[in-house]
């Protein structure tokens, strides 16, 4: 079943949403109330009863959340109830940071392969991943992984997704500050953290 | 002057749109339409419409609004207008990447200092920035440093970001997976990768 009203910016924060429930299960607790997940989130109350509203009720008033029944609700809405395979390109300071990256795990995520074009680093293991040539990414489809993360300079960004997207992967997480362009069946998520930078001002300088 | 009414979600997508302004206005034009910006950037143009509302109307029918005073518009919103100053606290793989990251310029943001508690480090320079001993934290009161990021493990984050607020800083990057309390004058944005990689599949996989 897909779930066609929920919008983006719901979908957006449900694997925020997600994160704490698992880390309250994880203390042992058996329900939440919308006050409590959006103290340790940081978030709106009003905002997570809102979110959760698109996909049903799970709340009892006066005690809250079921949080297992929500956490497989939201897994089942996000499709993370599926072993989901990522390959990462580009083996660089930022790419060396995402593999040993330890927050994927939660959500189920398995960075499943590595590559680069440095002679010098294929071959090499990382966190027990071996890097592979550039040129092996054309197996990505036959090894049925669907996610790729790039994390390759700048110039080299457009030239990776379109590797990627001939390769058969289906969703891209870009960690190059620019825009790439992929077919409409290809969903792209820009990670830019200059632009989560920018926003602090705002909130810090006195006016 | 305060921009009290713009919602945080648009204050959220204006350095996205700032973005597309500057790159816009490097190619050498002079206005762009809302459907333009949004092919630019991947959003929705009636999104744009609605966020620009909320700081005055810079668009002119059929010819799209005028760049230079929509840059410098939200430029001051974002008060990225000021001169500001960033420590790094971190110079693993991730800081390293945050080090050389040249997305930062764009938005006005010098990333001024770096630390590290590892002795093998500190003293040694990486872009032009040396990296000092953590214990020089306490001076950036002194170097009007006002914004912190933390690229440190995640067992050392909490405290990272105890010592960055004594040291008077009022925004916090943090790059760590976790969650981080500071005092309600300090504000904190968390770049979770895992939790954007978290919403492909919702979007990738095959119902």
């Amino acid at each position: 079943m897909r779930y066609h009203k929920i919008p983006d910016e719901t979908v957006r924060r449900l694997p925020v949403y997600l994160r704490g429930l698992l880390s309250s299960a994880k203390q042992g607790q058996q329900s939440i109330s919308s006050r409590d997940l959006a103290d340790l989130l940081g978030v709106n109350p009003w905002q997570i009863r809102k979110d959760f509203s698109y996909f049903g009720d799970f709340g009892t008033r006066g005690v809250g959340y079921n949080i297992e029944k929500l956490t497989k609700q939201i897994k089942k809405i996000l499709k993370l109830d599926i072993a989901c395979k990522v390959a990462l390109v580009g083996v660089g300071n930022l790419g060396s940071a995402v593999l040993a990256y330890s927050g994927f795990k939660v959500y189920g995520f398995d960075i499943a392969t590595a590559f680069d074009i440095d002679p010098k680093k294929t071959g090499k293991k990382i966190n027990n991943i071996t890097i592979e040539d550039a040129s092996n990414l054309r197996t990505l489809k036959r090894r049925k992984i669907d996610i790729g993360n790039i994390a390759v300079p700048r110039d080299a960004a457009q030239q990776t997704a379109d590797a990627l997207v001939k390769a058969g992967v289906k969703g891209i997480l870009n960690f190059s500050p620019c825009h790439i362009t992929v077919p409409k069946k290809v969903k792209v998520i820009t990670i830019d953290i200059a632009v989560d930078l920018a926003r602090l001002p705002y909130y810090t300088l006195a006016s």
